[in-house]
């Protein structure tokens, strides 16, 4: 759909964009300009004369259309780990007589060590309480402050219910913190139409921002100015220049601003942005699930060994695929020395990400030939692909 | 000293590389290498093909030896008040039955921001209590778990006895965290030598690390291991890809790693860390001190309306100085105009930082001679100097 606008490696099938993104074309042109002739030539008045100090908020405004979320509710900046506990502290103090966080074992692990920390932080006794996924509905219940979930599972892909799941917790009187690292620019959401309280979300992945991109969090509307900041940075005061003493959070989203941000980062963020211009989220979607379909059924046809591990409906999992083998690290080493990226998950998983923006279906087609020919040759006997630590 | 080591526009004599340092003149090669050989080629296996993965900790230890720090005992990421709050958060479970922070309202006020969002966050009864910065010797005493400063303040440049004020906090059983964002890279610290417990600065002032480089956090080996860390992150587990569900932190300063760090922020600081390469620290300091000399003689002598706010004593100051007029704001205006670099701080001040690195006598002569013309015209009554806002 956009193949143009990034540069891939010559005979590189990437089905790994759902861990990093590709590098987009215009990046490397946008940086310099943004170091040589902001940073290098206006120094320290770029922060005005360029508007570094409004990215923040220019970057969240693009970021909204792709997740349903109205003008000024989404701010970027930091990590996703850092945001995530932003979110989990401000939704904790909206409950202060409730005593349970819930979460499930599907989660993103860095989410629930987030929880975790500031729950030994915080005095006062609350239960991380973390269940299966298919059990998360029946737990919510009076006592739970907040439902903190992932939206798609980072292992196998398999979605949850967002707008049923967050109606359930509001009924129960939940506030609900949705972590969107998976699906933000794999597929519609619509964080307005189902009025959760807080959403997260990373951008070096669907959103292709590059490694290390900053985080982005969205705050609804109506409570964004009753939101007490744990983490009560300079950036997030009503006047940071005033350098008072005391903090006063600024107006709506602005307060969950917390240091100076990564300029550079956000100057490439800004031109991944680009690639979304004038593209429906829905036909994504719909691209992505016609390569997810085509990967899953000839890889099952000619690769009989291999077992789907994601949701075989496609309306149940996000743009990633997933297969266990008990070689899978050895078959994954293969595929990456072959030109097929993809990535693996302990003990014995292979995951594939389907990203339309810069793959059709001639890719997917050639990616299960050589998954064929190296599932036909036993490669996982070969000694040089041999178990090492794998990063993604 | 380093001149030919930054690219400065022609005509600019730049006296705020204490708030934003200039562009290294490598940085723009060491992106185009990171972005395109690594992000665009490698993808995904750059985490452990290029390294990504222990930027934080090597960049940590090329940072260690400007600050009087050990190997392995600095980590970088997040920004610097992200930073002061993990301190913080780890300096008061190292003295759960005491009940005050210390600090002074000469600290940057983010620090104390932060601060005040952590205690609001912690259930306890804790007291953040601000005094002058003469009076914080005074104000150690038994009840006081964490005292908490910046070196130099960040107005005035006036320094803390950073060595008397550990020594005396120790004796009185606290903790200490110095904030070292306007010494490190300014002038000798020894860390080590004063034995505070933490230590954190930013890497965009006088390390030139660009704008909205990454912060850095010191912590003192012999209790690293014992550190309990609020932001209990993924980066900073036992065994980040094993994703258990329960948070194990990784050893020593390992564990104060959070998320994914910035790749882009972090490359292009390793190349500005390359212009300390063989560079004295003492010397830097001794050829500040003459600079800041000169200035401040030179002004006193000519412009006889500023008032020196910053100690005479250059040992009793950081590599900063600064002026109060009651027009500060348009005469820093009209310098502006005229190439010479500073900034302002209201209600009445400007503030000029001296960095050798790029800065020499005729600099600093220049820089008065255009002062001093801007004080005898009495430029600040031109309307185009009117106060607009500033940011640094």
């Amino acid at each position: 759909m956009r193949k143009d606008s990034f540069i891939l490696p010559e005979g590189v099938i990437y089905l790994d964009g759902n861990s990093l993104g590709p590098l987009p074309a215009a990046a490397m042109q946008r940086l310099k300009s943004t170091v040589a002739d902001e940073w290098g030539e206006l120094l320290i008045r770029a922060w005005n004369k360029a508007g570094w100090m409004q990215m923040p908020a220019r970057l969240g405004d693009r970021i909204a259309p792709l997740i349903g979320a109205p003008e000024g509710s989404v701010m970027v900046g930091d990590t996703l780990s850092i945001k995530v506990y932003q979110a989990l502290d401000a939704a904790l103090k909206l409950r202060p007589d409730r005593n349970v966080v819930l979460s499930d074992n599907g989660n993103f692990p860095s989410d629930l060590y987030m929880a975790e920390g500031l729950l030994k932080t915080i005095g006062r006794d609350i239960e991380l309480r973390v269940v299966a996924p298919e059990a998360v509905a029946d737990n919510v219940d009076e006592q739970v402050a907040v439902l903190m979930l992932t939206e798609a599972d980072y292992r196998t892909g398999r979605l949850h219910d967002m707008a049923m799941l967050t109606r359930r917790a509001h009924e129960a009187g939940a506030v609900t913190i949705w972590d969107l690292a998976h699906t933000a620019g794999a597929m519609p959401i619509d964080v307005d139409g189902c009025s959760t309280e807080f959403a997260v979300g990373c951008t070096y992945k669907y959103l292709n921002g590059g490694p290390g991109a900053p985080a982005f969090i969205y705050v609804r509307p109506d409570i964004a100015d009753s939101i007490d900041p744990g983490l009560s940075g300079w950036l997030g005061h009503a006047e940071p220049f005033a350098f008072d003493l005391e903090y006063r959070p600024a107006p709506a989203t602005e307060r969950m601003r917390v240091g100076t941000p990564p300029v550079l980062q956000m100057a490439v963020l800004d031109t991944a942005l680009d690639v979304w211009e004038g593209l429906s989220m829905q036909d994504l979607r719909d691209r992505s699930i016609t390569l997810s379909e085509l990967f899953i059924k000839r890889v099952e046809k000619n690769c009989p060994q291999l077992k789907l591990m994601s949701p075989r409906d496609p309306q149940q999992r996000g743009s990633q695929v997933s297969f266990a083998f008990d070689h899978g690290y050895e078959v994954m080493q293969a595929l990456i020395a072959r030109g097929v990226i993809g990535d693996f998950r302990a003990p014995d998983m292979m995951r594939f990400g389907f990203t339309p923006l810069y793959l059709d279906e001639g890719d997917i087609k050639r990616a299960v030939a050589i998954l064929t020919e190296i599932m036909d040759d036993e490669v996982w006997r070969e000694p040089e692909y041999g178990r090492r630590s794998l990063v993604t």
